[in-house]
């Protein structure tokens, strides 16, 4: 019997796997987002609801995000930029990952903190070489973790955390993205 | 002369990317982010600093991001997952490659708005099933826009964006993420 506590009902998710092995459909999920021009490149984008286990969800509380371009693009700087919010849900993904790892292995977690930086050469998105891709060059990510656990144990945590993680596939792997106009 | 007003500063644009081509050092940017571990699956995002034009450079404040997984996942809600936030990138990325595009090409933009769903089978991250993957299944955006232009001219804005977008690459092709212990 695990005395861990981190805070992740493993339980629950456990159950849940077992249960969505035999009732496919409900495991297919809609994240929803929805955004709106500002003025310049500044948009603010709304997230409430999603789709899942067979009917509409919500939130509690809706969230919104401002995102923007710095000073040295020449605007306005009222969130951040785009690109920096992939880096905000890779962070956040492999840190619920640590954490729920760590639960299922009875691992006490006292701190989990994370940096996490993108290269970026921005003659991409500037048009400046074709030969340049738009998007991150690479991304690195490092882990600051306290824990009742060797180091060994630690680094299994993250890696299995990497393994199972939404947002790291999302980014290492491509995904078909249709853009249309209503 | 251009008359319109979309509030995008192409000029500068323009003449950065000229700078750039002859200076590829300073268009190597790092884009950062800092996490830290709450309980559960919460965590919280910090975004300030980067690096870029050969220099540190700082956002003109800084960016607090919650993440958390909601209710149906036995989890406290905190805010939205980590997966939604590529949404918001996404949304974001292409929206303001809507607004500047048209800035260059002349075109008087009155709104713009999108929404973004994200198919994803949560199987994959439970590890209920082996084939399913741990990202989105497919991501479909769709552009409601009011400008002074035809519909053909509006699509090509919208083409021309994704083709220039960093998150539209992020999303789309492979990048090498690299996760360590520190």
């Amino acid at each position: 019997m695990t005395t861990v506590a981190n805070g992740v009902n493993v339980q629950a998710l456990l159950e849940a796997r077992d249960a969505l092995k035999g009732a496919p459909e409900a495991a297919q999920f809609t994240w929803r987002a929805s955004s709106k021009w500002q003025d310049g490149v500044h948009s603010t984008t709304t997230v409430r609801d999603f789709f899942g286990l067979g009917q509409e969800q919500s939130h509690k509380a809706e969230s919104v995000f401002e995102a923007d371009h710095p000073a040295v693009f020449a605007a306005e700087d009222n969130g951040i930029t785009p690109i920096e919010y992939l880096l905000v849900g890779l962070a956040a993904c492999l840190t619920a990952g640590v954490a729920s790892v760590a639960q299922n292995r009875g691992i006490q977690l006292r701190s989990v903190e994370s940096t996490v930086e993108g290269k970026h050469d921005i003659r991409g998105i500037l048009g400046a070489d074709s030969d340049v891709r738009n998007g991150f060059t690479d991304v690195k990510v490092t882990f600051t973790i306290d824990a009742d656990a060797s180091r060994q144990e630690i680094e299994a945590l993250v890696a299995q955390s990497q393994k199972r993680s939404a947002v790291f596939d999302a980014l290492t792997n491509p995904t078909d993205v249709t853009v249309d106009v209503a």
